[in-house]
């Protein structure tokens, strides 16, 4: 079948997070414009909740959206395919299997993990980035938990039950403390030969205090508030190494089975291609109107984007500040369109908070005023389910988390989709399996024994 | 440490579907008995609602629940470990790395899929029995559809665009009009290029009639429901080849790219190593007390299990059917401890229904009475509901359900967690892409060209 060419201003965005998205829809209108938005997932995900998918307080479907029934414009498409680079010359994005032209491009392909200089270290200490990533955490952690109950050898029993945490911003806090509140409300009354409550959550980082992006007044109630949920927390820990049976922090070996990271991220790699200068985390250093330095239809925004505030400090990597970036690239491209004159992007900050296990948060609102304690929570709480796209989304976050509250912890997401994990200690090691002493208030059955 | 031996009277339960659960919660509250449950998984699954999950109406954790906080009775404990063999002269389960000794054993681990002699089939054919079938299942259309939409050439489009489904069992009955609804009410909107109403479903089954378990007349009913829900039935159509682009029906070639397994299944091959006579399709025949003949410690309940009604006809693999096992076992344990007289197991047939579609189905209630349509739906619903465990899970499918009705599908279900499938067709098929012709009501926006 042949078509006509189709005169409207083709833009075509990589990525549907905060900022692809917020730019799609706000071009959704647009009558000389259409839109084509490729993802290589066929979901937008609401990354600030997925520690609650990691700690079985959400389903995974609970935090994302079908990117088509998001976007339902007329003009707009939706493209399942990985971008592979781009080439600004020909003007076409180059993907898995073909090549898409743009009149112009809004690169919004976001942050990945980063190791640093141990590629190595990403087998045995997962981040959290995606929806794989999540169950793949909850599903280590509900494991270790499941091994340490098979396991005979009070040492190894205690390694099963260690978990570190390496990295003290908001991924590893919030981690950190819905971590060692599952393990003191969620899993208790499951298990009868441990204790879950005994269960040690390390929050390993680098640097002096945690949440450095705050106020040092609200890096020590973080701090303070997570070790009152019984997480160590330890700060200017330098980790050197991490196997499968440990992380090594310089002197000190700290015996493991489980470890999660939340300490590096990096540009996605999409703008290598570009062949323009990169920050040292691979970030674009873009102009005031978001384009790539030398092509101006070439917009990047949001976690792959380098901006500086009006005050000099960068825009974070935060959701509101890829959104606006969104927003203000489409009135851009139709400020082209009709050639009016051009603003150059200024980020309005609203605020970012850090949750610390149920009930608290610290933040700070509109970068002036300090929020702690349950009102912080509150205010995070409102804003997230707010935020959350869809009406039906917003429902079953609502649900589960009053589900949470009343009855201490999400127990129907405790999900190991997957058969016993090859990690699962052997039983044959010892005449009989020895008891973890419990807290005096949990009646412990007899084990069976195991010859 | 050390520990006294325990004198209570140990049960060891292997599987914890229907039937194992049933036993374990009977025998939860007997003083002389302890009860330790064995399973490769972590939850127990609500196998009759997997097709929903398969098609984006439920999520996995709707229909799931971790098995111990199912199990909390003091006497009980779980582990989570894959048996391997039962030793019925030592007394002892084998499972992965060890050994766990019994006084009674409880065999309760149902059936996997059979592909009879083309175990190559299992490959491009994937059943459905597990979360993670479904899963596999729900991600294999969805990502058909996202090929679809990609593909220009028609004919490899109508290929991506047809899925077929083989056995007209209940699974391949409920797939069938389930998937066909999807296609018809929770997708169209979402795609610009294809009209996901001309998706073909088909159901081949090799005997004369679907649902061969029910009269003739419920299942000439189903076969014409299914029929008014677009989905093409074949009966007498014996499969004889299945790979990666189609299915072989004697003479006839069916291009396809996604192809459904609910034609055959075998009992769990754990009951082979009993060296005890099997049937054909590999179950143990019990002796009336459900015990393994020539061990009367060795139950064997469920899927597993060949057992006769008393009108000669065999008692049906369904998840009633298994729990009267699991209770009757939980009776005989308790009346040998007590030796008292023994009762043989009977069944009795409460009923059995087949959903068709959303709001219809076909059934029996107590062997006496046909029902169909939407009479037999509201059954079939308010059973499943009540039987569903845990207050959660009941409120959330509830939820699902209602809003399925009100919206026409569930729409934050449609996730495919992973990346693109390495099965996308290529993107570079020609100057311009096809618009598949839609239906009139449904505006197609311009594809893009493609270079």
């Amino acid at each position: 079948m042949e078509q006509a060419r189709d005169s409207r201003h083709h833009v075509v965005i990589v990525g549907a997070g905060f900022g692809g998205l917020e730019a799609a829809k706000a071009l959704g209108k647009a009558p000389d414009v259409r839109v084509t938005v490729v993802d290589r997932y066929n979901h937008h995900l609401f990354q600030p909740l997925l520690y609650q998918v990691a700690t079985a307080v959400l389903n995974p479907a609970d935090i994302s959206a079908p990117i088509r029934s998001v976007l339902k414009a007329r003009n707009t498409q939706v493209m399942l395919a990985e971008a592979k680079s781009v080439d600004p010359r020909r003007k076409v994005l180059v993907v898995e299997g073909g090549e898409i032209s743009y009149d112009s491009l809004v690169v919004a392909t976001g942050a990945a993990h980063s190791y640093f200089k141990h590629p190595e270290w990403a087998q045995v200490a997962p981040g959290l980035k995606t929806l794989e990533d999540a169950v793949r955490i909850r599903e280590r952690v509900l494991t270790a938990f499941e091994a340490a109950e098979r396991e005979s050898d009070p040492v190894r029993q205690r390694e099963w039950m260690t978990f570190v945490i390496i990295g003290g911003g908001p991924t590893g806090v919030e981690l950190a403390g819905a971590l060692s509140y599952m393990t003191r409300h969620s899993l208790p009354k499951d298990f009868r030969r441990i204790d879950t409550r005994q269960a040690r959550v390390l929050l390993l980082e680098g640097l002096p205090r945690v949440l450095t992006a705050y106020p040092e007044a609200l890096s020590e109630r973080a701090k303070r508030d997570l070790e009152e949920l019984h997480v160590e927390v330890r700060t200017g820990a330098l980790v050197t190494g991490i196997d499968a049976e440990g992380v090594t922090v310089g002197e000190e070996r700290i015996p493991t089975r489980t470890v999660m990271w939340g300490a590096g991220v990096a540009a996605s790699p999409l703008v290598r291609s570009l062949d323009v200068p990169l920050d040292r985390a691979g970030r674009v250093m873009v102009t005031p109107q978001l384009t790539v330095p030398g092509h101006n239809d070439v917009y990047v925004i949001g976690d792959v984007a380098a901006v500086a505030q009006e005050n000099g400090k960068p825009v974070p990597g935060i959701a509101p500040a890829a959104m606006q970036m969104g927003r203000h690239v489409a009135k851009t491209v139709r400020a082209r369109l009709r050639q009016k004159p051009l603003q150059p992007f200024r980020y309005h900050d609203k605020g970012s908070f850090a949750v610390i296990g149920r009930g608290y948060a610290v933040g700070m609102l509109f970068d002036k005023w300090r929020m702690t304690g349950r009102a912080a929570w509150m205010v995070w709480a409102g804003v997230h389910i707010a935020y959350l796209i869809g009406f039906r989304n917003r429902l079953s976050v609502m649900l589960n988390w009053g589900y949470t509250f009343f009855t201490q912890g999400g127990r129907d997401m405790r999900l190991i989709t997957g058969k016993v994990a090859p990690r699962m200690p052997a039983l044959d090691q010892g005449p009989s399996l020895p008891v973890v002493t419990a807290a005096p208030a949990l009646p412990v059955a007899q084990p069976a024994p195991v010859h």
